[in-house]
């Protein structure tokens, strides 16, 4: 044997999103609350419209920007949900939010930009960033401030080499939610010193505390915020890869640049069924989502009552992330212990 | 208005494989003979397989390796193919093969690592490799020569630095095809020099000359070859973004790395019908490949006739890829004119 072709990046495995599925077969009755999956089929109608098409000739590339038909029915919906009218040069397909994200990232960081993340966040964005070319700065949020965001410790962490700050709304992993007012402390922000929101907002059916508000309505975002979004988790289409990103025309351009060599076009089909999604999006959302919010109300009553452990009660999205510091025992032997003792898998937070 | 928030690297604009969707929009006759796209829509079979395994609930996330059966269905193929066993840890599905490389040179390249391509070839490539970090050298095949590798106009370009040589066979654009001897110069070099020899094999059902032998089954290969493949040529498959790569286990690791933080996993839908394209690939390849071959010689015929037009005649590929030179104009200002004219869409070479 040669030397090994892995990139120094790579040579020391790097923490890694995917779970170790060769643990989950070593039990026959594994809860499997790792991966935000759902347990529910995507909707019959969406799935029908998706073959129908597929019959119809849907099986190639399409626009790599996006299947026209879909690009109409995101703007038309975008419109009616939020009352705002974009142009088209404002929206691009993509094949999923993680793959946004990192398109994203990839398009507007150049080597040394400094990225805020609000921890805990969502692991995935650091290794974004930082694969951009990006230097990661973590904020901290407190859960005993409800992970309220303060102006003035955000502050604290701008240097003239900060650009982009990392939202997400709701919050994967901690379930907290932000209405407007609670996102103005990041806008002013953002505002004061000419800084770039990248928002993560692909859970905004799962809202439990009031409505969900696009961070680019709040006043002077529109220009200045990269809205990333999915079909992934609303519309219970987590297999089919799908979602799309709304920003400037130069922030979208590049953004089409970065898929054209990663990736050329979204999967056709899952593009036609997106179509039939937004169609019936009221529908899904009272249809599902209330499953999912009792499930997260009942999972937080009962963990609530957990001598030794500590829970926000979550505002939003299917996630719950309490606190395991009474125990005594750090996040990953809390979690081998569950899934050990009680075969639960379960992500360690940090 | 602020500041851009674009990437210098992004900044120029840069070179698009995407076609300009608003000039095709301005005749209604235009023959489009850009994208290598089919306008064949996939088989039936492989739709309702899909469809049926949608309905019975694969519209989850599946494994971020692949879907198991998916997995065992291309080791099996494979074996049954080229008679070389391989393990389940030297492979990964992926969303589409230009997924695969970008993934595949982020995961095997350092910053200044030289990597070769062997001209013309796929524009991606280079943007994907310096995205990569890589500083990448063109080795000039010649339309006189046949498109031949020569062992030491090859040896030419190798300097310490070099790590990679990304290699297409049949080729996109020049239609060349190689079989196992004419690879040997490609190995002898990558052999003596320790170099990864990453090989886009993704038209392999597409060869007119002689039998597609992957270039990993030569001697000393099968541990320094990165092996694309994809189902969108093969299978008629475009849309279903769809390909698979195999390598050393350390390799696919990484890559698998990549994936995690790009996309997580590819398509469910596409997988499950991946499955039955594998299971019915002899009947596919029957069925279909001859249309494309006939079309490419009829078209190779005819142009072969057309005054100050060359044309090496292609072993293998749905492209064609005719010299201008003789008519005194740039490819730009030839397919420029070919589109007013004759509303004939073509990508101009260099």
């Amino acid at each position: 044997m040669g030397r090994s072709f892995v990139a120094k990046r790579f040579s020391g495995g790097g923490e890694k999103l995917s779970l170790d599925t060769d643990a989950l077969s070593r039990f026959d009755d594994v809860i499997d609350l790792s991966i935000g999956d759902t347990d529910i089929v995507t909707d019959s109608a969406i799935i029908e419209k998706a073959f129908a098409d597929a019959k119809a000739g849907y099986t190639r590339y399409g626009n790599p920007k996006g299947d026209p038909e879909l690009i109409d029915a995101v703007l038309r919906a975008w419109e009616e949900d939020f009352g705002e009218k974009l142009t088209e040069d404002r929206l691009i397909i993509t094949p999923s939010s993680v793959f946004g994200m990192a398109a994203a990232l990839s398009a507007v960081t150049d080597p040394g930009d400094e990225v805020l993340v609000l921890a805990p966040y969502f692991t995935p964005y650091r290794t974004q960033a930082e694969f951009a070319g990006a230097v990661v700065k973590e904020v901290p949020l407190y859960p005993e401030e409800g992970y309220r965001i303060s102006e003035e410790r955000l502050e604290e962490y701008i240097t003239d080499k900060t650009k982009i700050i990392i939202f997400n709304n709701p919050v994967n992993p901690t379930g907290a939610s932000y209405n407007a007012s609670e996102m103005m402390a990041l806008r002013n922000v953002a505002v004061r010193h000419d800084l770039l929101v990248v928002a993560d907002e692909i859970y905004t059916f799962y809202m439990y505390d009031g409505e969900y508000t696009p961070i680019r309505m709040l006043p002077g975002m529109a220009e200045r915020t990269v809205t990333l979004n999915s079909f992934s988790k609303n519309f219970l289409m987590t297999g089919w890869r799908l979602g799309y990103i709304i920003a400037e025309p130069d922030i979208i351009e590049a953004i089409g640049s970065v898929c054209d060599f990663w990736i050329y076009t979204s999967p056709s089909i899952s593009q036609r069924a997106a179509i039939k999604a937004l169609e019936i999006r009221r529908e899904v959302e009272k249809k599902y989502i209330p499953i999912y919010r009792d499930r997260v109300m009942y999972s937080a009553d009962r963990i609530s009552k957990i001598p030794y452990m500590d829970l926000v009660r979550p505002g939003g999205t299917f996630y719950l992330f309490p606190s395991v510091k009474r125990t005594g025992l750090s996040s990953k032997e809390f979690t081998d212990l569950l899934f050990e003792k009680c075969h639960v898998t379960a992500v360690g937070g940090h």
